[in-house]
């Protein structure tokens, strides 16, 4: 699947119709950190952990809307969703991302894993790899913020490394008993530890350097 | 992923914004046969096989769109692709959607197939079940069909059970070298004989009795 630079307002756009259409003007990147940002996420945690850091320099809302997902990349799935919901709330929105990455698949299940951990559970994830030797995998947090309607989006990705393991720990949060970092799991490490390595942690880093150096 | 129901035209809609909005009246279903009918595809070889089967009762044009797919059912998927077409149309279309759907997975790789063998290729994807004994796999198409846009698509699916094998035959067309039906692999199969059990076919007669019914 190509990159589609279109804004939301033509994601029902044929090719097709591009031919016979002028060429569409560059639109503008987003380059204007917000005083006040909708966080777009029914998940009450994650609004914790993205307040915890941003809280100082932003004022973040939290809006749950229920936008499609695309398939793609995950760059391309993050873009496209930012700037739906930038259309939907009509003003400056930060939306996430969270892929599970298998390296002996090429990064697969990647941004499918929530379609695959919920058929196939714990077990069935470490079953997917039983006949590739490598277990290594990444967990990776993908943020996009766009300044409103037709700006594009900018994207602060964190990545952790780790391996996939038979689960350990509690087993209230998704993949987290399956990824291992180091020697725990995700489930089985302190929170705090936790977040000063997570691929959340290092993508809301990237985020509020930016927000700092551009306000 | 919930099904959405909402028109092309909204697809950026929230649900946060259809709160306020008054209920929208149900659309019309789709049901009447057409007497041209755009499919949507840049496959040739999938617009001489419909042909064959659909050619004397529909006059059937060609069209290729680069639409967006999203994440969902297979369903799901099929349902908002053909009302993003009916919408890019502004008319009757037709749009095909194939999966490989391993039954050890719940049905996953499924609609996502075509990012799994982009990436671990034939090989790649037998090892996947090999930590799994079932090997049993279905080939699933869908053709979704609308009069034009408003209309709510209607649906014709066709399944082959088979399993899944370690690649043989001619490896020109996509996973059909590892899809194993009765005895020999899709890409073994002559094509006659192929066209006699495929998910295609299966579905392709079920359309087909719907226009014979409905024209």
């Amino acid at each position: 699947m190509s990159l589609k630079l279109e804004s939301p307002n033509n994601s029902n756009t044929s090719n097709q119709k591009e031919k016979h259409k002028p060429k569409p003007k560059r639109k503008p990147t987003t380059t204007m950190a917000p005083k006040t940002l909708n966080f777009i996420t029914g998940n009450k945690n994650k609004l914790t952990e993205v307040k915890a850091i941003l809280g100082s320099i932003v004022d973040l809302q939290s809006q749950a809307l229920d936008l499609i997902e695309i398939q793609g990349t995950i760059e391309e799935i993050s873009l496209d969703k930012c700037r739906r919901a930038a259309e939907a709330i009509k003003g400056p929105v930060l939306v996430e991302d969270t892929c599970l990455c298998f390296n002996a698949l090429n990064e697969l299940p990647g941004p499918y894993i929530k379609w695959f951990l919920q058929s196939l559970g714990h077990d069935g994830l470490n079953a997917m790899l039983a006949g590739f030797p490598d277990k290594s995998a990444q967990a990776v947090c993908t943020f996009a913020y766009s300044e409103g309607p037709g700006h594009e989006p900018i994207i602060f990705q964190g990545r952790t490394d780790g391996k996939i393991v038979p689960a350990r720990g509690p087993a209230n949060f998704g993949w987290d008993p399956i990824f291992e970092y180091e020697s725990q799991t995700y489930a089985e490490m302190d929170k705090v530890a936790k977040n000063k390595i997570s691929h959340r942690f290092r993508a809301l880093e990237k985020l509020k350097a930016w927000l700092e150096e551009s306000s």
